[in-house]
């Protein structure tokens, strides 16, 4: 069997080539609604696939968000496995918003699930939680690596209450989530170009500083950031967030792109100006 | 519609019945493998069944842990559907172990998915991850409330790298797991006996101190602990981190009783002899 390149390698080459966006495929009920789409499992796959077709040669990566097919339970799940399979006949990369996290052989159990040689739901990287502690998502790191696949950790979210767990400052003066970005920086250092183990870091969080800040800059892996353009952070905020490694960041987005639909020429068309809007800020 | 009571009544309820056991429904390819049953979701399924004949009438609830059945993808999720329903109509009380924690409509939707009225997969209770804030699980708070649900919040766990996170300081003093404990007890204030929200502990966790012991003592909710038993926690251990609200403690257990099987009659002996086991450490 021929191994595919790291994670990280795969998805620089796609950002080389189409930029930093990546299409969240998020199957809300009001979105579904505003499609003229039943809330349900036929509904998610239409969904889904469109997003794909438009997605295709327009962004190196989607990003469906699980919470909206497990909604509808084993059917939701098997419209999942149809989109990322047409996903990755498609050539873009696969990046299935799980935030998973567990100890042993459970967290062993969704690192089969997800990122396991032929599973029905695998995908190229999922995102996984922290909150057991880094060494935790170990069985899912091994899984990665020897399989090419790749993560997003948990790290530092702009939404109010994350603070609380994310800020927390542990013995050794770092905080939670500049542990999690400095642990990062270790698994990514014998990288070649940009790491497989990334960190999901909201673009409108206060700038991290001292050693949380020098954590994020050596991180080595790509970013997933929610919450750029439109409404959320510009150039400027994204240099402060981010530094020179904006360069690494991925930039999710899924309602302002899901708002053009259901024409799927003119989804196309809301990927091409995200992603012409986002060159400058993160070149 | 007449709303059921609150879970942490029931649950109340059926430990004061048959003791504070919770069947653990782990499917792991090797305990498959032990009970001649085939790694896939017809495996799961009669795996599954088999638990939850030998605990009707034996123990209060049962514990699917999802990843086992997320391995095998729509197919895995579909048998999961079928235990849950078999758990529901033999009575036993339902607490799926997802670890889900989002932000926004993404907790909602996982809200949906787990609690919601008429939900494929839809559970009494499950387990939730506050990697992004204890108010970030505020939609699952909200839907548990409405229908007589309940949660159990990861908190303080044995696994070595747990402390990393959870023994984190916060500004106010408190650590990570205090502050969740704490936070917990606030919404356990109104409840009449049992708080229908309760937290993950593990029962050989260091005996927490100071703040978090008392945030502990005054949770009010049921604890989730795996660990008690066999080679885990004993009768002083159990004091130490418990203190007098080890009354509140459901004791997870999946392996030793899996390893009675596949017999129904030999796993319910099984389980038998844990709540025997059980009930003077617990008292």
């Amino acid at each position: 069997m021929v191994l595919p390149a790291p994670f990280g390698q795969r998805l620089a080459d796609g950002m080389a080539r189409l930029g930093p966006l990546c299409v969240g495929i998020d199957p809300h009920a009001a979105t579904l609604a505003a499609w003229d789409l039943p809330d349900d499992a036929r509904g998610l796959e239409i969904f889904g696939l469109r997003l794909v077709e438009a997605a295709a040669g327009t962004a190196p990566a989607v990003k469906p968000q699980a919470a909206f097919f497990e909604r509808h339970g084993a059917a939701g799940l098997a419209a999942l496995e149809r989109v990322l399979a047409a996903a990755r006949a498609a050539g873009l990369l696969t990046i299935l918003d799980v935030k998973r996290g567990d100890i042993g052989s459970t967290m062993a159990g969704y690192a089969q699930a997800y990122l396991g040689e032929g599973a029905p739901l695998a995908a190229d990287a999922i995102t996984v939680s922290p909150y057991l502690g880094f060494g935790s998502l170990r069985p899912a790191i091994d899984l990665a690596q020897a399989g090419g696949k790749g993560l997003f950790v948990l790290a530092l979210t702009s939404n109010p209450e994350g603070p609380e767990v994310q800020a927390a400052v542990g013995p050794d003066g770092l905080t939670v989530a500049g542990r999690i970005l400095r642990q990062l920086g270790q698994l990514n250092a014998g990288a070649t170009g940009l790491g497989s183990f990334g960190a999901v870091v909201g673009a409108t969080i206060q700038p991290p500083e001292g050693a949380d800040a020098a954590a994020l800059a050596t991180m080595g892996g790509p970013f997933l950031a929610p919450g750029i353009g439109a409404q959320g952070a510009g150039p400027a905020q994204l240099a402060a967030v981010f530094g020179p490694v904006r360069r690494h960041v991925l930039a999710a987005s899924s309602r302002a792109i899901a708002a053009a639909g259901p024409s799927v020429a003119k989804v196309r068309g809301a990927i091409g100006q995200a992603v012409a809007e986002l060159l400058p800020a993160l070149a």
